[in-house]
Protein backbone atom coordinates (compact mmCIF):
# COMPACT_ATOMS: atom_id res chain seq x y z
CA UNK A 1 0.00 0.00 0.00
CA UNK A 2 1.01 3.21 -0.64
CA UNK A 3 -0.41 6.39 1.02
CA UNK A 4 0.61 10.43 0.96
CA UNK A 5 0.33 11.84 4.20
CA UNK A 6 -0.05 15.77 5.17
CA UNK A 7 1.06 17.21 8.18
CA UNK A 8 3.46 14.60 8.87
CA UNK A 9 5.76 16.91 10.35
CA UNK A 10 3.25 17.78 13.19
CA UNK A 11 2.26 15.87 16.47
CA UNK A 12 -0.12 13.06 15.19
CA UNK A 13 1.51 12.68 11.98
CA UNK A 14 5.18 12.09 13.63
CA UNK A 15 3.39 9.17 15.61
CA UNK A 16 0.90 7.65 12.85
CA UNK A 17 4.00 7.94 10.60
CA UNK A 18 5.87 5.92 12.51
CA UNK A 19 3.11 3.32 13.41
CA UNK A 20 2.47 2.99 9.38
CA UNK A 21 6.37 2.51 8.71
CA UNK A 22 6.06 -0.59 11.05
CA UNK A 23 3.85 -2.14 8.63
CA UNK A 24 4.90 -2.44 5.07
CA UNK A 25 3.29 0.69 3.91
CA UNK A 26 5.16 3.20 1.44
CA UNK A 27 4.55 6.75 2.60
CA UNK A 28 4.48 10.43 0.48
CA UNK A 29 4.74 13.01 2.81
CA UNK A 30 3.73 16.80 0.92
CA UNK A 31 5.65 19.07 2.82
CA UNK A 32 5.81 22.80 2.55
CA UNK A 33 9.34 23.61 1.01
CA UNK A 34 9.96 26.39 3.45
CA UNK A 35 9.46 24.33 6.24
CA UNK A 36 11.84 22.21 8.33
CA UNK A 37 12.13 18.64 6.65
CA UNK A 38 15.07 17.29 8.25
CA UNK A 39 12.96 15.03 10.51
CA UNK A 40 11.20 13.25 7.83
CA UNK A 41 14.71 13.54 5.31
CA UNK A 42 15.82 11.55 8.12
CA UNK A 43 13.24 8.74 7.98
CA UNK A 44 14.11 8.58 4.32
CA UNK A 45 10.43 9.40 3.68
CA UNK A 46 9.88 10.59 -0.18
CA UNK A 47 8.89 14.29 -0.16
CA UNK A 48 6.18 16.15 -2.42
CA UNK A 49 6.83 20.01 -2.43
CA UNK A 50 3.61 22.09 -2.05
CA UNK A 51 4.06 25.37 -2.81
CA UNK A 52 0.03 26.43 -2.98
CA UNK A 53 -0.79 25.73 -6.65
CA UNK A 54 -2.80 22.68 -7.86
CA UNK A 55 -0.13 21.88 -10.42
CA UNK A 56 2.17 20.93 -7.42
CA UNK A 57 0.71 17.90 -7.34
CA UNK A 58 1.20 16.65 -10.33
CA UNK A 59 3.61 13.81 -9.18
CA UNK A 60 0.61 12.07 -7.91
CA UNK A 61 -0.19 10.77 -11.40
CA UNK A 62 3.34 9.09 -11.60
CA UNK A 63 3.05 7.87 -7.78
CA UNK A 64 -0.25 6.42 -7.69
CA UNK A 65 -1.11 6.40 -3.83
CA UNK A 66 -3.68 4.04 -3.15
CA UNK A 67 -5.40 6.69 -0.37
CA UNK A 68 -4.16 9.84 0.46
CA UNK A 69 -4.29 10.91 4.98
CA UNK A 70 -4.76 14.38 5.25
CA UNK A 71 -3.91 15.59 8.68
CA UNK A 72 -2.61 19.19 7.64
CA UNK A 73 -3.96 22.14 9.36
CA UNK A 74 -4.13 25.48 10.35
CA UNK A 75 -5.79 25.81 14.15
CA UNK A 76 -6.64 29.55 15.39
CA UNK A 77 -8.85 28.75 18.05
CA UNK A 78 -10.03 32.85 18.02
CA UNK A 79 -9.74 34.01 14.89
CA UNK A 80 -8.03 37.48 13.61
CA UNK A 81 -8.93 39.19 10.25
CA UNK A 82 -5.55 38.30 9.31
CA UNK A 83 -5.97 35.07 9.66
CA UNK A 84 -9.14 34.53 7.59
CA UNK A 85 -7.01 33.84 4.17
CA UNK A 86 -4.54 31.56 5.71
CA UNK A 87 -7.49 29.55 6.99
CA UNK A 88 -9.12 29.47 3.99
CA UNK A 89 -5.53 28.32 1.92
CA UNK A 90 -4.62 25.87 4.64
CA UNK A 91 -7.67 24.52 5.72
CA UNK A 92 -10.00 24.23 2.27
CA UNK A 93 -7.71 25.63 -0.83
CA UNK A 94 -4.38 22.69 -0.14
CA UNK A 95 -7.77 20.04 0.42
CA UNK A 96 -9.85 21.30 -2.61
CA UNK A 97 -6.16 20.93 -4.63
CA UNK A 98 -5.66 17.49 -3.45
CA UNK A 99 -9.19 16.29 -4.08
CA UNK A 100 -8.75 17.49 -7.12
CA UNK A 101 -5.67 15.64 -7.58
CA UNK A 102 -6.56 12.66 -6.30
CA UNK A 103 -9.73 12.81 -9.08
CA UNK A 104 -7.19 13.06 -12.01
CA UNK A 105 -4.18 10.47 -10.31
CA UNK A 106 -7.48 7.95 -9.59
CA UNK A 107 -6.58 7.63 -5.87
CA UNK A 108 -9.36 5.59 -4.47
CA UNK A 109 -9.59 6.88 -0.72
CA UNK A 110 -9.05 10.20 1.10
CA UNK A 111 -9.34 10.50 5.20
CA UNK A 112 -9.13 13.35 6.52
CA UNK A 113 -9.15 15.27 10.34
CA UNK A 114 -12.04 16.77 11.40
CA UNK A 115 -13.05 18.56 15.34
CA UNK A 116 -15.21 17.72 17.56
CA UNK A 117 -15.52 21.90 17.06
CA UNK A 118 -17.65 21.50 14.17
CA UNK A 119 -20.57 19.50 16.28
CA UNK A 120 -21.18 22.39 19.00
CA UNK A 121 -23.93 21.13 21.63
CA UNK A 122 -24.18 18.02 19.61
CA UNK A 123 -25.73 19.21 16.64
CA UNK A 124 -25.33 17.97 13.05
CA UNK A 125 -23.90 21.42 12.10
CA UNK A 126 -22.86 24.10 14.64
CA UNK A 127 -18.97 25.40 14.31
CA UNK A 128 -17.07 26.36 18.01
CA UNK A 129 -15.46 28.78 15.80
CA UNK A 130 -14.35 29.53 12.16
CA UNK A 131 -11.68 27.00 12.51
CA UNK A 132 -13.97 24.57 12.74
CA UNK A 133 -16.44 25.98 9.82
CA UNK A 134 -13.53 25.81 7.47
CA UNK A 135 -12.86 22.02 8.55
CA UNK A 136 -16.69 21.56 7.16
CA UNK A 137 -16.16 24.07 4.39
CA UNK A 138 -13.27 21.27 3.14
CA UNK A 139 -15.46 18.21 3.90
CA UNK A 140 -18.70 19.95 1.76
CA UNK A 141 -15.89 20.08 -1.10
CA UNK A 142 -15.14 16.62 -0.25
CA UNK A 143 -18.58 15.07 -0.66
CA UNK A 144 -18.85 16.27 -4.40
CA UNK A 145 -16.03 14.12 -5.06
CA UNK A 146 -17.32 11.17 -3.49
CA UNK A 147 -21.06 11.45 -4.19
CA UNK A 148 -19.97 11.58 -7.88
CA UNK A 149 -17.93 7.77 -7.33
CA UNK A 150 -14.42 9.89 -7.99
CA UNK A 151 -13.02 8.59 -4.45
CA UNK A 152 -13.84 7.37 -0.97
CA UNK A 153 -13.71 9.87 1.58
CA UNK A 154 -14.42 9.61 5.49
CA UNK A 155 -13.27 12.30 8.19
CA UNK A 156 -12.10 11.38 12.03
CA UNK A 157 -12.85 14.04 14.32
CA UNK A 158 -10.96 14.73 16.78
CA UNK A 159 -11.33 16.40 20.08
CA UNK A 160 -8.48 16.94 22.92
CA UNK A 161 -5.53 14.75 22.58
CA UNK A 162 -1.85 14.35 24.02
CA UNK A 163 1.23 12.22 23.96
CA UNK A 164 5.12 12.20 24.10
CA UNK A 165 6.51 15.19 21.89
CA UNK A 166 3.75 17.13 21.82
CA UNK A 167 4.70 20.89 20.30
CA UNK A 168 1.50 21.83 20.37
CA UNK A 169 0.80 24.77 22.60
CA UNK A 170 -1.97 22.74 24.69
CA UNK A 171 -3.16 22.33 27.95
CA UNK A 172 -0.07 19.61 28.90
CA UNK A 173 2.41 21.77 28.07
CA UNK A 174 1.42 24.55 29.67
CA UNK A 175 0.93 22.75 33.02
CA UNK A 176 4.13 21.09 32.34
CA UNK A 177 5.99 24.40 32.25
CA UNK A 178 4.38 26.13 35.09
CA UNK A 179 5.07 22.63 37.15
CA UNK A 180 8.69 23.11 36.69
CA UNK A 181 9.23 27.23 36.78
CA UNK A 182 6.37 27.40 39.78
CA UNK A 183 4.85 30.46 38.09
CA UNK A 184 1.06 31.50 38.30
CA UNK A 185 -1.48 30.54 35.42
CA UNK A 186 -4.38 32.28 34.74
CA UNK A 187 -7.64 29.97 33.66
CA UNK A 188 -10.83 29.25 33.25
CA UNK A 189 -13.20 28.81 36.11
CA UNK A 190 -12.51 25.19 34.56
CA UNK A 191 -16.12 23.39 34.93
CA UNK A 192 -15.81 22.33 31.52
CA UNK A 193 -15.65 19.00 30.66
CA UNK A 194 -12.82 17.33 28.43
CA UNK A 195 -12.78 14.35 26.53
CA UNK A 196 -8.90 13.88 25.97
CA UNK A 197 -7.08 10.75 24.18
CA UNK A 198 -4.01 9.34 23.73
CA UNK A 199 -2.24 9.57 20.86
CA UNK A 200 -1.87 6.34 20.58
CA UNK A 201 -5.64 5.89 20.41
CA UNK A 202 -5.37 8.62 17.49
CA UNK A 203 -3.27 6.15 15.01
CA UNK A 204 -4.86 3.42 15.78
CA UNK A 205 -8.22 5.01 14.75
CA UNK A 206 -6.82 6.56 12.02
CA UNK A 207 -4.79 3.10 11.71
CA UNK A 208 -8.53 1.78 11.36
CA UNK A 209 -10.08 3.34 8.73
CA UNK A 210 -7.31 3.25 6.52
CA UNK A 211 -7.86 0.00 6.41
CA UNK A 212 -11.81 0.31 6.27
CA UNK A 213 -11.01 2.31 3.29
CA UNK A 214 -8.43 0.37 1.87
CA UNK A 215 -10.16 -2.66 1.64
CA UNK A 216 -13.37 -1.09 0.47
CA UNK A 217 -15.64 -1.58 3.49
CA UNK A 218 -19.54 -2.10 2.97
CA UNK A 219 -20.06 -0.54 6.07
CA UNK A 220 -18.60 2.40 5.29
CA UNK A 221 -20.51 5.37 3.03
CA UNK A 222 -19.04 7.05 0.01
CA UNK A 223 -19.08 10.31 1.85
CA UNK A 224 -18.41 8.65 5.77
CA UNK A 225 -18.10 10.84 9.51
CA UNK A 226 -16.87 9.41 12.63
CA UNK A 227 -15.92 11.05 15.67
CA UNK A 228 -13.28 9.43 18.48
CA UNK A 229 -13.87 9.70 22.47
CA UNK A 230 -12.18 8.46 25.41
CA UNK A 231 -15.36 7.40 26.68
CA UNK A 232 -15.06 9.77 29.69
CA UNK A 233 -15.71 13.02 30.29
CA UNK A 234 -13.85 15.02 33.43
CA UNK A 235 -13.68 18.74 34.09
CA UNK A 236 -10.85 20.80 33.46
CA UNK A 237 -10.54 21.50 37.20
CA UNK A 238 -10.36 17.45 38.12
CA UNK A 239 -7.96 16.46 35.09
CA UNK A 240 -5.80 19.38 36.63
CA UNK A 241 -5.74 17.46 40.19
CA UNK A 242 -5.08 13.79 37.94
CA UNK A 243 -2.10 15.71 36.15
CA UNK A 244 -0.79 16.60 39.67
CA UNK A 245 -1.44 13.27 41.43
CA UNK A 246 -0.28 11.23 38.63
CA UNK A 247 2.92 13.81 37.87
CA UNK A 248 3.30 14.68 41.96
CA UNK A 249 3.47 17.96 41.27
CA UNK A 250 1.72 20.94 42.16
CA UNK A 251 -0.02 23.57 39.89
CA UNK A 252 -0.25 26.95 40.85
CA UNK A 253 -3.49 27.52 38.65
CA UNK A 254 -5.86 30.52 39.66
CA UNK A 255 -9.16 29.20 38.59
CA UNK A 256 -11.67 31.84 37.25
CA UNK A 257 -8.22 33.79 36.85
CA UNK A 258 -9.64 34.82 33.27
CA UNK A 259 -13.57 34.27 31.83
CA UNK A 260 -14.56 31.14 29.49
CA UNK A 261 -13.94 31.80 25.58
CA UNK A 262 -16.78 32.99 23.20
CA UNK A 263 -18.85 29.56 22.85
CA UNK A 264 -16.60 27.70 25.52
CA UNK A 265 -17.17 23.92 24.99
CA UNK A 266 -19.09 23.30 28.04
CA UNK A 267 -19.39 19.33 27.32
CA UNK A 268 -17.91 17.83 23.96
CA UNK A 269 -20.56 17.21 21.36
CA UNK A 270 -20.57 14.56 18.81
CA UNK A 271 -22.31 14.14 15.73
CA UNK A 272 -21.77 10.82 12.67
CA UNK A 273 -20.61 7.70 14.04
CA UNK A 274 -18.77 6.76 16.82
CA UNK A 275 -15.45 5.09 16.13
CA UNK A 276 -14.99 1.66 18.14
CA UNK A 277 -11.49 0.64 18.27
CA UNK A 278 -10.34 -2.78 19.44
CA UNK A 279 -10.42 -2.76 23.56
CA UNK A 280 -7.20 -4.61 24.17
CA UNK A 281 -4.89 -2.38 21.58
CA UNK A 282 -6.56 0.95 23.16
CA UNK A 283 -4.29 3.16 25.58
CA UNK A 284 -5.60 4.45 28.96
CA UNK B 1 -31.81 51.77 4.57
CA UNK B 2 -28.34 51.33 3.25
CA UNK B 3 -27.10 47.77 1.13
CA UNK B 4 -24.49 46.48 -0.54
CA UNK B 5 -25.09 44.47 -3.63
CA UNK B 6 -22.49 42.50 -5.06
CA UNK B 7 -23.15 41.12 -8.20
CA UNK B 8 -25.04 44.11 -9.54
CA UNK B 9 -23.79 43.79 -13.07
CA UNK B 10 -25.43 40.40 -13.57
CA UNK B 11 -28.83 39.05 -14.59
CA UNK B 12 -30.34 38.92 -11.52
CA UNK B 13 -28.38 42.04 -9.68
CA UNK B 14 -29.13 44.49 -12.33
CA UNK B 15 -33.29 43.38 -12.05
CA UNK B 16 -32.49 43.47 -8.39
CA UNK B 17 -31.16 46.85 -8.37
CA UNK B 18 -33.81 49.06 -10.25
CA UNK B 19 -36.35 47.52 -8.16
CA UNK B 20 -34.48 48.76 -4.72
CA UNK B 21 -33.69 51.59 -6.97
CA UNK B 22 -37.40 52.60 -7.05
CA UNK B 23 -37.95 52.40 -3.13
CA UNK B 24 -35.56 54.41 -0.52
CA UNK B 25 -32.93 52.13 -0.57
CA UNK B 26 -29.37 53.19 -0.83
CA UNK B 27 -27.10 50.62 -3.15
CA UNK B 28 -23.80 50.31 -2.51
CA UNK B 29 -21.91 48.32 -5.48
CA UNK B 30 -19.18 45.73 -4.59
CA UNK B 31 -17.57 45.74 -8.26
CA UNK B 32 -14.20 43.99 -9.79
CA UNK B 33 -12.05 47.52 -10.79
CA UNK B 34 -11.48 45.49 -14.23
CA UNK B 35 -15.64 44.37 -15.14
CA UNK B 36 -17.12 47.06 -17.17
CA UNK B 37 -18.89 48.62 -14.46
CA UNK B 38 -20.31 51.69 -16.92
CA UNK B 39 -24.34 50.53 -16.45
CA UNK B 40 -24.13 50.66 -12.96
CA UNK B 41 -21.94 54.36 -12.60
CA UNK B 42 -24.93 55.55 -15.21
CA UNK B 43 -27.33 54.82 -12.99
CA UNK B 44 -25.00 57.00 -10.32
CA UNK B 45 -24.29 53.81 -7.92
CA UNK B 46 -21.52 54.30 -5.54
CA UNK B 47 -19.10 51.87 -6.51
CA UNK B 48 -16.41 49.81 -3.91
CA UNK B 49 -14.03 47.94 -5.83
CA UNK B 50 -12.56 44.73 -5.04
CA UNK B 51 -9.29 43.21 -5.92
CA UNK B 52 -9.44 40.06 -3.69
CA UNK B 53 -8.50 41.18 -0.38
CA UNK B 54 -9.90 41.73 2.91
CA UNK B 55 -8.31 44.92 2.93
CA UNK B 56 -10.37 46.33 -0.42
CA UNK B 57 -13.80 46.07 2.20
CA UNK B 58 -12.32 48.54 4.75
CA UNK B 59 -14.95 51.27 3.06
CA UNK B 60 -17.81 49.37 4.98
CA UNK B 61 -16.51 50.75 7.98
CA UNK B 62 -17.17 54.20 7.44
CA UNK B 63 -20.59 53.32 4.66
CA UNK B 64 -21.70 50.78 7.60
CA UNK B 65 -24.68 49.24 5.47
CA UNK B 66 -27.49 47.93 6.96
CA UNK B 67 -27.31 44.74 5.40
CA UNK B 68 -25.68 42.70 2.38
CA UNK B 69 -27.17 41.26 -0.91
CA UNK B 70 -24.30 38.84 -1.90
CA UNK B 71 -25.11 37.77 -5.56
CA UNK B 72 -21.77 37.50 -7.27
CA UNK B 73 -21.04 33.85 -7.93
CA UNK B 74 -18.48 32.21 -10.76
CA UNK B 75 -21.76 29.41 -12.32
CA UNK B 76 -19.21 26.22 -13.44
CA UNK B 77 -21.80 23.16 -14.22
CA UNK B 78 -18.84 21.04 -14.96
CA UNK B 79 -15.92 22.00 -13.57
CA UNK B 80 -11.93 21.68 -14.72
CA UNK B 81 -9.07 21.47 -12.75
CA UNK B 82 -8.23 25.18 -14.11
CA UNK B 83 -11.95 25.92 -12.43
CA UNK B 84 -10.96 25.19 -8.79
CA UNK B 85 -9.09 28.48 -7.82
CA UNK B 86 -11.79 30.56 -9.54
CA UNK B 87 -14.87 28.57 -7.92
CA UNK B 88 -12.81 29.28 -4.31
CA UNK B 89 -11.94 32.29 -4.51
CA UNK B 90 -15.53 33.74 -6.28
CA UNK B 91 -17.33 31.64 -4.20
CA UNK B 92 -15.71 31.31 -0.89
CA UNK B 93 -12.98 33.60 -0.43
CA UNK B 94 -15.17 36.76 -1.39
CA UNK B 95 -17.71 35.54 0.86
CA UNK B 96 -15.52 35.30 3.85
CA UNK B 97 -13.81 38.54 3.12
CA UNK B 98 -17.87 40.03 2.90
CA UNK B 99 -18.37 38.06 6.55
CA UNK B 100 -15.41 39.28 8.41
CA UNK B 101 -15.52 42.67 6.76
CA UNK B 102 -19.34 42.47 7.92
CA UNK B 103 -18.65 42.12 12.03
CA UNK B 104 -15.99 44.31 11.98
CA UNK B 105 -18.71 47.15 10.49
CA UNK B 106 -21.57 45.95 12.29
CA UNK B 107 -23.10 44.81 9.13
CA UNK B 108 -26.36 43.37 10.82
CA UNK B 109 -27.87 41.24 8.35
CA UNK B 110 -26.54 39.03 5.31
CA UNK B 111 -29.05 37.72 2.54
CA UNK B 112 -26.62 35.05 -0.02
CA UNK B 113 -28.00 33.51 -3.44
CA UNK B 114 -27.25 29.39 -3.07
CA UNK B 115 -28.63 26.96 -5.56
CA UNK B 116 -30.95 23.90 -5.66
CA UNK B 117 -28.18 22.23 -6.97
CA UNK B 118 -26.74 21.70 -2.92
CA UNK B 119 -29.91 19.52 -2.70
CA UNK B 120 -29.40 17.00 -5.14
CA UNK B 121 -32.77 14.74 -4.73
CA UNK B 122 -34.12 16.56 -1.74
CA UNK B 123 -31.27 15.75 0.12
CA UNK B 124 -30.22 18.20 3.63
CA UNK B 125 -26.72 18.11 1.38
CA UNK B 126 -25.89 16.55 -1.53
CA UNK B 127 -23.89 18.78 -4.20
CA UNK B 128 -24.73 18.33 -7.95
CA UNK B 129 -21.48 19.59 -8.41
CA UNK B 130 -18.55 20.96 -7.29
CA UNK B 131 -19.90 24.61 -7.51
CA UNK B 132 -22.77 24.03 -5.39
CA UNK B 133 -20.43 22.58 -3.16
CA UNK B 134 -18.51 25.50 -3.11
CA UNK B 135 -21.69 27.16 -2.22
CA UNK B 136 -22.39 25.03 1.04
CA UNK B 137 -19.08 25.86 1.53
CA UNK B 138 -19.64 29.57 2.19
CA UNK B 139 -22.44 28.96 3.43
CA UNK B 140 -21.42 26.69 6.67
CA UNK B 141 -18.44 29.39 7.07
CA UNK B 142 -21.58 32.40 7.24
CA UNK B 143 -23.10 29.69 10.08
CA UNK B 144 -20.24 30.41 12.74
CA UNK B 145 -20.76 34.41 12.05
CA UNK B 146 -24.83 33.58 12.49
CA UNK B 147 -23.93 31.62 15.30
CA UNK B 148 -21.47 33.65 17.18
CA UNK B 149 -24.32 36.54 16.77
CA UNK B 150 -22.28 38.14 14.86
CA UNK B 151 -24.99 39.04 11.81
CA UNK B 152 -28.41 37.16 11.05
CA UNK B 153 -27.70 35.58 7.37
CA UNK B 154 -30.02 33.67 4.92
CA UNK B 155 -29.67 32.17 1.83
CA UNK B 156 -32.10 31.98 -1.08
CA UNK B 157 -31.69 28.82 -3.23
CA UNK B 158 -32.25 29.44 -6.78
CA UNK B 159 -33.17 26.63 -9.56
CA UNK B 160 -33.62 27.81 -13.45
CA UNK B 161 -34.35 31.71 -13.72
CA UNK B 162 -35.24 33.20 -16.68
CA UNK B 163 -36.35 37.54 -17.74
CA UNK B 164 -36.06 40.00 -19.90
CA UNK B 165 -31.78 40.80 -20.39
CA UNK B 166 -30.31 37.48 -19.52
CA UNK B 167 -27.43 37.76 -21.05
CA UNK B 168 -26.11 34.10 -19.62
CA UNK B 169 -25.89 31.41 -22.07
CA UNK B 170 -29.18 29.75 -20.57
CA UNK B 171 -31.51 27.82 -22.59
CA UNK B 172 -33.72 30.37 -23.55
CA UNK B 173 -30.97 32.53 -25.10
CA UNK B 174 -29.74 29.35 -27.17
CA UNK B 175 -33.45 28.51 -28.23
CA UNK B 176 -33.97 32.58 -29.52
CA UNK B 177 -30.75 31.72 -31.14
CA UNK B 178 -31.48 29.07 -32.91
CA UNK B 179 -35.39 30.33 -33.88
CA UNK B 180 -33.79 33.07 -35.21
CA UNK B 181 -31.04 31.27 -37.35
CA UNK B 182 -33.28 27.80 -38.49
CA UNK B 183 -29.77 26.06 -37.15
CA UNK B 184 -29.91 22.43 -35.32
CA UNK B 185 -29.49 22.09 -31.28
CA UNK B 186 -27.89 18.96 -30.27
CA UNK B 187 -29.72 18.21 -26.52
CA UNK B 188 -30.39 15.38 -24.10
CA UNK B 189 -33.44 13.34 -24.57
CA UNK B 190 -35.18 15.84 -22.56
CA UNK B 191 -37.26 13.94 -20.04
CA UNK B 192 -35.74 16.08 -16.97
CA UNK B 193 -38.12 18.03 -15.13
CA UNK B 194 -37.21 22.16 -14.68
CA UNK B 195 -38.81 24.37 -12.42
CA UNK B 196 -38.11 27.46 -14.02
CA UNK B 197 -38.73 30.93 -12.23
CA UNK B 198 -39.31 34.48 -13.48
CA UNK B 199 -36.79 36.86 -12.40
CA UNK B 200 -39.61 39.74 -11.24
CA UNK B 201 -40.48 36.61 -8.81
CA UNK B 202 -36.23 36.13 -8.01
CA UNK B 203 -36.01 39.88 -6.92
CA UNK B 204 -39.76 39.39 -5.40
CA UNK B 205 -38.34 37.07 -3.36
CA UNK B 206 -34.78 38.63 -2.61
CA UNK B 207 -37.19 41.97 -1.57
CA UNK B 208 -38.86 39.86 0.58
CA UNK B 209 -36.02 38.35 2.59
CA UNK B 210 -34.46 41.60 2.86
CA UNK B 211 -37.92 43.06 4.60
CA UNK B 212 -37.64 39.79 7.08
CA UNK B 213 -33.86 40.08 7.50
CA UNK B 214 -34.02 44.16 8.17
CA UNK B 215 -37.00 44.14 10.85
CA UNK B 216 -35.27 41.20 12.97
CA UNK B 217 -38.43 38.62 11.50
CA UNK B 218 -38.72 36.61 14.79
CA UNK B 219 -39.67 33.68 12.68
CA UNK B 220 -35.89 33.61 11.18
CA UNK B 221 -33.82 31.47 13.01
CA UNK B 222 -29.91 33.50 12.83
CA UNK B 223 -29.06 31.39 10.33
CA UNK B 224 -31.54 29.93 7.79
CA UNK B 225 -32.22 28.71 4.38
CA UNK B 226 -34.65 29.05 1.36
CA UNK B 227 -35.77 28.07 -1.63
CA UNK B 228 -37.60 29.39 -4.53
CA UNK B 229 -39.75 27.41 -6.60
CA UNK B 230 -42.28 28.24 -9.18
CA UNK B 231 -44.71 25.72 -8.25
CA UNK B 232 -44.55 24.24 -11.96
CA UNK B 233 -42.37 21.47 -12.93
CA UNK B 234 -42.23 20.88 -16.51
CA UNK B 235 -40.08 18.37 -18.75
CA UNK B 236 -37.45 20.30 -20.58
CA UNK B 237 -39.22 18.92 -24.30
CA UNK B 238 -42.36 20.07 -22.90
CA UNK B 239 -40.94 23.72 -22.03
CA UNK B 240 -39.49 23.77 -25.46
CA UNK B 241 -43.06 23.37 -27.23
CA UNK B 242 -44.17 25.89 -24.62
CA UNK B 243 -41.77 28.45 -26.25
CA UNK B 244 -42.84 27.43 -29.35
CA UNK B 245 -45.98 27.92 -28.81
CA UNK B 246 -45.69 31.34 -26.91
CA UNK B 247 -43.26 32.52 -30.30
CA UNK B 248 -44.74 31.21 -32.80
CA UNK B 249 -41.68 29.64 -33.94
CA UNK B 250 -40.14 26.38 -34.30
CA UNK B 251 -37.29 25.16 -32.92
CA UNK B 252 -34.85 22.37 -34.56
CA UNK B 253 -33.59 20.48 -31.56
CA UNK B 254 -32.21 17.31 -31.89
CA UNK B 255 -33.57 15.47 -28.93
CA UNK B 256 -31.24 13.02 -27.60
CA UNK B 257 -28.40 14.05 -29.56
CA UNK B 258 -25.96 14.61 -26.77
CA UNK B 259 -26.56 12.56 -23.40
CA UNK B 260 -27.24 13.38 -20.01
CA UNK B 261 -24.98 15.36 -17.64
CA UNK B 262 -23.25 13.13 -15.24
CA UNK B 263 -25.64 13.59 -12.12
CA UNK B 264 -28.27 15.25 -14.13
CA UNK B 265 -31.01 16.73 -12.30
CA UNK B 266 -33.68 14.58 -13.23
CA UNK B 267 -36.37 16.28 -10.79
CA UNK B 268 -35.74 19.31 -8.76
CA UNK B 269 -35.04 18.32 -5.14
CA UNK B 270 -35.53 21.28 -2.35
CA UNK B 271 -34.47 21.39 1.41
CA UNK B 272 -35.14 24.04 3.43
CA UNK B 273 -37.75 26.08 3.85
CA UNK B 274 -39.95 27.15 0.82
CA UNK B 275 -39.92 31.09 0.20
CA UNK B 276 -44.13 31.97 0.06
CA UNK B 277 -44.38 34.86 -2.42
CA UNK B 278 -47.54 36.99 -2.17
CA UNK B 279 -49.83 35.88 -4.41
CA UNK B 280 -51.38 39.07 -6.44
CA UNK B 281 -47.40 40.23 -6.76
CA UNK B 282 -46.58 37.02 -7.99
CA UNK B 283 -45.42 36.27 -11.85
CA UNK B 284 -46.90 34.47 -13.85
Amino acid sequence: MKILLTGANGFIGRHLLRRLQTEDIEILALVRPQSDNSYLEGLGIELIPYSGELKDLEPLIQHRPSGIVHLASLFKSNHQPDDVDPLIDSNIRLGAHLLEASAQAGVQWFLSAGTHWQNFQGEPYNPVNLYAATKQAFDDLARYYAESGLLRYATLKLGDTYGPEDTRRKIYTLWTEIAESGAALDMSPGHQFIDIVHVDDVTLAFRTLIQKLSENDPELEPFDSFYLTSGEEITLKELAARFEAENKVKLNINWGGRPYRPREVMKPGHHGKQLHLPEESRSK
